[in-house]
């Protein structure tokens, strides 16, 4: 946080996905994360809670962004229609980091804890887009219905596109998801 | 398991849910647990891994019949019809279980652990759709939301289900949920 420490909070994360991706999550250490990135530990404890929540340090700017996206789309749209701006913004956020997100996919499916928090996350998130669709004056059960199959495209889609070996375009992949969805529910 | 404890495993239950819902889930001991149940520890550890266990005891039970539910389904269906027959399945096996149900939310949503457990049994759920809808020769992705579709009915509708203080006909409000899905998908 000091003018000494560089972004600091940054090389932090890139050190522990580092040496999560190739010692192992549990076998690697705050002590070796710091060490690393050329912190104290202690300036690692001012960033991170614990060397789990590294790994989703996103998490929040990721929820912010697609509820922020639902909230300013157009006025009058469908529900899944104003939720798509939501699947557009993640897209957006996700731009050019897929070489990282291959690799943080990788160490969380490496440890069930790290897992079953990635799918809290996801809960927690369409929570917050079914709240933003209220604000919208979108129904229940309709709000949270129209969140969560956002959210089932959101995973489905980023299971397919870190699963490439090549960046591909996320934004148009999770429009056409949201297709194959409306088409399955109308069939 | 022996003769002379009958039903050790379903008192167990029972008294884990009642001590949990009375006293908090962190201050309940397995001790006390056995204690109540009429059992020793030893009897309890038999039975289950940990007090955390206890509440997942039907996670299992329920994955199966929705499976078998899927799979047994008429051939030919489209997928999202398959797995309605996954929710009349849940749903039956749900009945009359609306009162302990309740008890078993309040519990876990009192402790993020919990929650989080819960959370990650649907996904493996939601998995386990899937990969019955791929039995039935369901591509991917069509399988996976499908599956994930379900999901969120049944997630959306336990809430409603068990949010009333009344028990109400669960299966109809699945495929009432399930017919929203369909509505706001097209619409």
């Amino acid at each position: 946080m000091g003018r000494w420490e560089p972004d600091a909070r940054g090389r932090l994360a890139k050190a522990a996905l580092d040496l999560y991706d190739r010692n192992g999550y549990e076998q690697t250490t705050v002590a070796e994360i710091a060490a690393q990135a050329g912190v104290t530990e202690r300036t690692f404890f001012r960033h991170y809670a614990d060397k789990r929540e590294v790994l989703f340090d996103g998490s929040q700017d990721l929820q912010a962004r697609m509820v922020a996206a639902v909230l300013a789309a157009p006025a009058g749209l469908a529900p899944l229609d104003a939720v798509a701006y939501a699947l557009d913004a993640a897209a957006e956020l996700m731009r050019s980091r897929h070489a990282f997100a291959r690799r943080r996919r990788r160490v969380i499916h490496s440890h069930p804890e790290l897992r079953s928090r990635e799918v809290m996350k996801l809960t927690v998130l369409s929570d917050a887009l079914a709240a933003a669709l209220r604000d919208r004056e979108v129904a229940e059960p309709a709000a949270s219905l129209a969140a969560a199959a956002a959210i089932d495209v959101f995973h489905v889609g980023f299971e397919q596109w870190v699963g490439a070996a090549e960046e591909n375009d996320f934004g148009a992949l999770l429009r056409d998801l949201l297709g194959q969805l409306r088409t399955l529910a109308a069939g």
